[in-house]
């Protein structure tokens, strides 16, 4: 019955113009696996990197792309954690499910170390999956596994939001979205960056209690110090990397944290050494997370009701151009892939 | 100007009946102080247990009462942080500022080892202060100094409690109440008990997500076992004591947290010790909390609008008909004292 | 080859005199398991409680005991962790790898809500076994995974403590010298209690920094107040119970830990909860460990040559012997049983 | 009596040639101070930054050096923390008793924003003290105020190090060899990283257990590698900068904490953000440490005995040669200044 599947491969780490669909075999689900019915994926950065080579060298062709969500059609031999028609999405390191990080999850990672979402079905460890909050569609899920817990780990789980506290948020990718929604739940204050009024206006309605666009504002990490009383922001989600990081230090309160999650504008920074001592500010490397992070997001989640923000939606047909509307950067949180 | 001013002292411990009220002269605040009028005062169950002797023998007569707030009439020498005018609140540990408790700052304690804040002038270190939020009028701002800290200082500064957790509240006195309202701004579910349905609806008008009757409902342990999938609740705040303690730990969650704040019904409890070990449970004491928990509290107070719930108010000549009130349990929240 | 095994069978929760020596089938490993053979067994208080019936009821007639260690004899199927003749101890948790503690993890308790190790053979999970200390006999080893990962758990991986840091130990059971030892390779000042003023010199020449003969100084929270300068002990590690934890309370320092971890002398004890509340106490129930922990604890042992406190042995077939002489309470440190 | 002494005062920011011995007028403790008699001082990398305008333009002329000890003769007005005789340490920060860093810390900064220590006689906040270890010379306690301070505050007050987890020290500096004892009574792995075979004898002596000569072997980071089973170091004391800090990243665990504390190769560094993020690593900065850290750190150096290295020392009249024995860095740990 599912005999053939539908696929896009990357065949060569040039870019999205290397991706090519093709049919093959469905899988069969192995011992301890299910077989899911992938209905929709969301595009991070990072699946930019991974297409142009920025993110290491992958064997190639390979099936790219992180987050996915669907419905689980295929239980393998011993899976007995769900039932056929589970909706379900994908954690993105198939191999953390709780704990410390180590170096071994790093072998596990979703369209890096193993092949990705971008198909019709894939076959993956029954512990390798969540449950989909059930307010939300399978679209909405599709954001969670990368962006969202990324925001989670970085603010509440390592972070420790509280309501006495005021985050800067870079941007309005994904990453920053959810940071945005998740420091709104845990009552903080939120200061975020754009380059875009009309996007601080999103992000305004959004519950941001303070917007500065950093093309009028160029020094914005003095307009941080003013709306903060000269104290500085408590947490910083650095997104941008050599570009913004060197301010970030600048921006952070006494003893704050800058969550380092990404590097938009490159990874390598000079590092303001004294800057950070003089502050003894925390700098914190964020990597996804694990899957008991995930379960206690979606907690959040479903009993906020809380939905993603989502301003692009592609079909499966047309995800060479999700990725090049990741690059152009027109986006405002996240940009999705709908394979119904 | 200031030549006389009205008190009460506790002339015996003996409950509120050895209340009397005096006149004296008005104290000329000493090097480092600051002369504050007091405005409002709020009462606390531990009133009640120093007006009766439970907490220790003072030197008496003494004025009694720990929370006070009003506004700074004359500074003394040397005392610089505050301006005539300026409204405060006064920190229940005059000789807590910051950093980790210590056994000294027990000597420091407002209506306890020091004179207390039932009169119309008090004189006060001025590093013992913490501004008012500007949105709080002076019988608002009297309701923090115990209560709401030891509520934050529970749930926030040491629970750092997150928008996946459930807290457990019993019942809905002042600490309660104020853990209610932390609990929400931070995106927690609560679930609320008490032995009276009108106040259960007061309760979830302020948010409260799960209300349990326990006259009703005895074994309530159960029903939370039910209302949080068998999980438990991952944070409780105790200020029942004997009659509620052992339920509460059959109530906790697997590595949760109990903070011990009071005990209206009897501080000694038969503590299940086996049922600590197998649940990993983690029981901390709160005893209030210090000026820097304070500004941390006043900050997100003024950022969420937050206001204190208060149920009852009477004027600084009916302070012993407070206490009573007090006793008889009848509050919602906060009784305060008014003296304008 | 390994046709029968001997083991020993609890026939009834009545004490040890309920054990029953029987013959067997040896088991095949499962799938994912191994088979080890065990070379020896440590006692543990908990096992006299099971063995009366003290911590639940057990379907009968069941294998008991939680320690053991051995070596593996066969693979099951795709078990590919370990290789015939690698030396293990089982961990008292077999689900319990990494992570917080949760729920599920008490069904995986070995001697408990699993059969135990007191036999010849042992069929485990593959992922239910770490590596012994290569400088450790079996009988060594046998020691470690319930009252050495115990006082791990207690002081270092919660505790975290330090060189400035006093811990008081209370008797000289296996948590508690563990608890001796770990303390004094981690810097901090160790006061010890004991009744025998022999077992106090043994401890002296583990290191034990001042000791205290509860019979001579019954109000021994008193010289720990004295031998602290009037600060308290930082961290206790309560095993005592019902007669001691309330003096464990009054010996704690402001802000100290104290650590449940078992209850000798009975397990309700009543709390003294305003003491709790004006030290600021923290009081935390601790049941032994995951996987991780052990394997930190391992590193430590190794890196410190450290070796188990042994009084006693006992050959397999005298194993009812063993558990009396822990009723005896003649022991210090660990008594094992051989099996070679 | 205490009519005339002699300071050292720097005349201009163009390094020790700058230094000028003058003779004035002993100061009198003002309101809350005492006056110490300076009898030992300490050098640390950040006097030779302050001398050459590396740490900020300073107010000339200005008595330099951060680090003192000496014994109280004569106490200012309600100064009654101490009495005359009493042997003690400055605190580097005088404004930190306790509690989190803020920005106000650094306004009070020895040999900074505040007149320094390289003076006979010095009127301090009675506040601003330490009692010295009754085993320790001054010469001793002279070293403790920075380079031992921010090694405790690095590994054990944040750090939370564990007889489980392996330190890399970089270097034979003041802080490293302090990191180093701290390490070791802690139980914890080191390596430690020179350029000098007979350092390394000596850091071998004081308890390092694996050493590496970074000239021999340039690629020290695969040795750490290698050393640490390909797990990494737990925790690198980061004090090199521009030179080191791209190698530490490459040589920390999954996990893993890199203090940053200085910067004697410079202090802008290429940040290697994708390698923070790939290793989940976290970057504190570390500013020497407060009060109460002091404190904690006396009592373990008390217990365990320990004893400061110092390689060099000059008498009171030499200081500028202090300087240079220090930037010639041939010294191992740290270089006194006596004045009897």
């Amino acid at each position: 019955m599912l005999s053939n599947l539908k696929a896009w491969q990357l065949t060569a780490q040039s870019g999205p113009a290397a991706l090519r669909l093709v049919e093959t075999e469905t899988p069969k689900p192995a011992r301890g696996q299910v077989l899911v019915r992938v209905r929709a994926n969301s595009l991070n950065y990072r699946d930019l990197m991974v297409a142009d080579g920025r993110y290491g060298i992958l064997p190639l062709p390979q099936v790219p792309l992180s987050d996915g969500a669907g419905d689980i059609v295929e239980l393998g031999q011993d899976a007995n954690r769900w039932k056929v028609g589970d909706r379900v999405a994908a954690t993105f390191f198939q191999g953390w499910p709780d704990g410390p990080f180590s170096r071994a999850v790093l072998d596990s990672a979703l369209g890096g170390a193993l092949p990705g979402m971008l198909s019709d079905y894939v076959a993956l460890s029954e512990k390798g999956l969540v449950a989909i909050p059930s307010h939300l569609t399978y679209e909405e899920a599709a954001t969670l596994p990368c962006a969202a817990l990324t925001a989670w780990h970085a603010l509440i789980t390592r972070g420790r939001l509280s309501a006495a506290d005021t985050v800067l948020l870079i941007g309005t990718g994904g990453v920053s979205i959810f940071a945005l929604q998740f420091a709104k739940i845990h009552g903080a204050r939120v200061i975020l960056l754009s380059g875009s009024d009309e996007k601080l206006e999103t992000a305004r309605a959004l519950g941001a209690d303070h917007l500065i666009n950093y093309k009028s504002t160029p020094d914005w990490e003095k307009e941080v110090f003013r709306l903060t009383g000269r104290a500085g922001a408590d947490h910083i989600v650095e997104v941008g990397g050599r570009e913004t990081f060197p301010k970030s230090v600048r921006a952070v309160a006494a003893g704050g944290t800058i969550s380092l999650v990404g590097g938009v504008s490159g990874f390598a920074s000079e590092i303001p050494i004294v800057e950070i001592i003089s502050r003894m500010a925390l700098v914190q490397g964020i990597y996804v997370g694990n899957r008991a992070m995930f379960h206690a997001m979606n907690r959040a989640i479903t009993l906020h009701q809380l939905r993603p923000a989502i301003s692009q939606r592609f079909l499966f047909d047309e995800a060479p151009e999700a990725y090049r509307c990741l690059q152009s950067g027109k986006h405002f949180g996240k940009i999705v892939i709908l394979n119904p």
